[in-house]
């Protein structure tokens, strides 16, 4: 990391920062001294962007989480789409996404799930819109057809309820083992053809 | 408890009061010389039916899990009742009897969990037998008409795992939401259509 004092201190980069420091001393230890001092400045220079160190780490979780949510975004969007393999393919990168940041950066991984537990607002402003996707492609595939839900956001939730072996951490060890690719798709299988018209 | 050490040492009566014991005290302080004091007799007499301290809680857990599939295993092995609202009963079943076990007895349960987190043959021993159930319930639908699935196993597998949130242990504070049987009814009746024939 430069110490690039000269560079004006966005929030930008004391996210970046901030996500770094995690990653290298994990959510208990790292302080926003530690993140100051990263970026060669005072802490105050941190806290006039952040207020608290809880709002520094909201700040942090939710712009991990919204990354994330960018490829989802996409494909709930994507104008010519039928709306079943839509939904598998919504349900398929969401699995990929949690699983690559778990698979790839597995201390990182382990500093969000201490901070999910903590910052439940952040937390739950994500599920909503992870579920606000989902009810548009039911809405859209009842709509033309293709899909059948009498209420769609209960459907969209229970979708997302029914696919939480593959997206809530807390499964997370569950996901490097040999038969999970079967199970995911056994239960996208079940789940699409339950709203098939 | 009655001290009652006339009475003969089975290992019922062990096992009795070692979840009394564990109710009282909790799984990291409970130990063989309590449930032997307990029941009044030396440590030696327990440890001659139960060879070591993890063997003791095995088998507690063995019992507990035993008891909530009973239940299970009437509704399962029913002759008139059609396989599609035979798996709606199971799954109802199923959440009830871990709700109760949650709600009723929460430091029994609390207790229960860090057990499940030890004695994982027993909890494996315990979900094959529940899947076990399901495929038979699946297995009739498909041979009778009323349900369709290529491979039963894996169908069965996918009912329990999407079913998760209301039998997994991690998501019991989650049971006590108000909307939790809206949202149990939801993913049933989705699973339930994913699985007609």
């Amino acid at each position: 990391m430069p110490s690039a004092a000269a560079e004006p201190l966005t929030p930008e980069r004391i996210l970046e920062t901030t996500e770094e420091v995690l990653r290298r001393f994990g959510p208990t230890k790292a302080t926003v001294v530690d993140v100051a001092r990263a970026l060669g400045v005072s802490h105050g220079s941190v806290y006039r962007h952040f207020p608290s160190k809880a709002a520094l780490r909201e700040a942090v979780t939710d712009r991990w989480l919204a990354k994330s949510v960018v490829r989802l975004e996409e494909i709930a969007s994507a104008p010519a789409e039928p709306a079943p393999s839509k939904l598998e393919a919504w349900l398929e990168a969401l699995f990929e996404a949690k699983r690559h940041k778990a698979g790839d950066d597995p201390e990182l991984f382990a500093t969000y799930t201490v901070l999910l537990a903590e910052s439940s607002g952040v937390v739950d402003h994500h599920l909503s819109e992870l579920i606000g996707q989902l009810t548009r492609i039911i809405a859209q595939g009842v709509a033309d057809g293709t899909l059948a839900a009498q209420d769609v956001p209960a459907a969209a939730r229970a979708v997302f309820d029914a696919t939480g072996r593959f997206h809530d951490p807390q499964y997370a060890a569950d996901w490097l083992s040999p038969t999970i690719t079967a199970e995911f798709e056994a239960v996208t299988s079940l789940i699409v053809r339950g709203l098939r018209a």
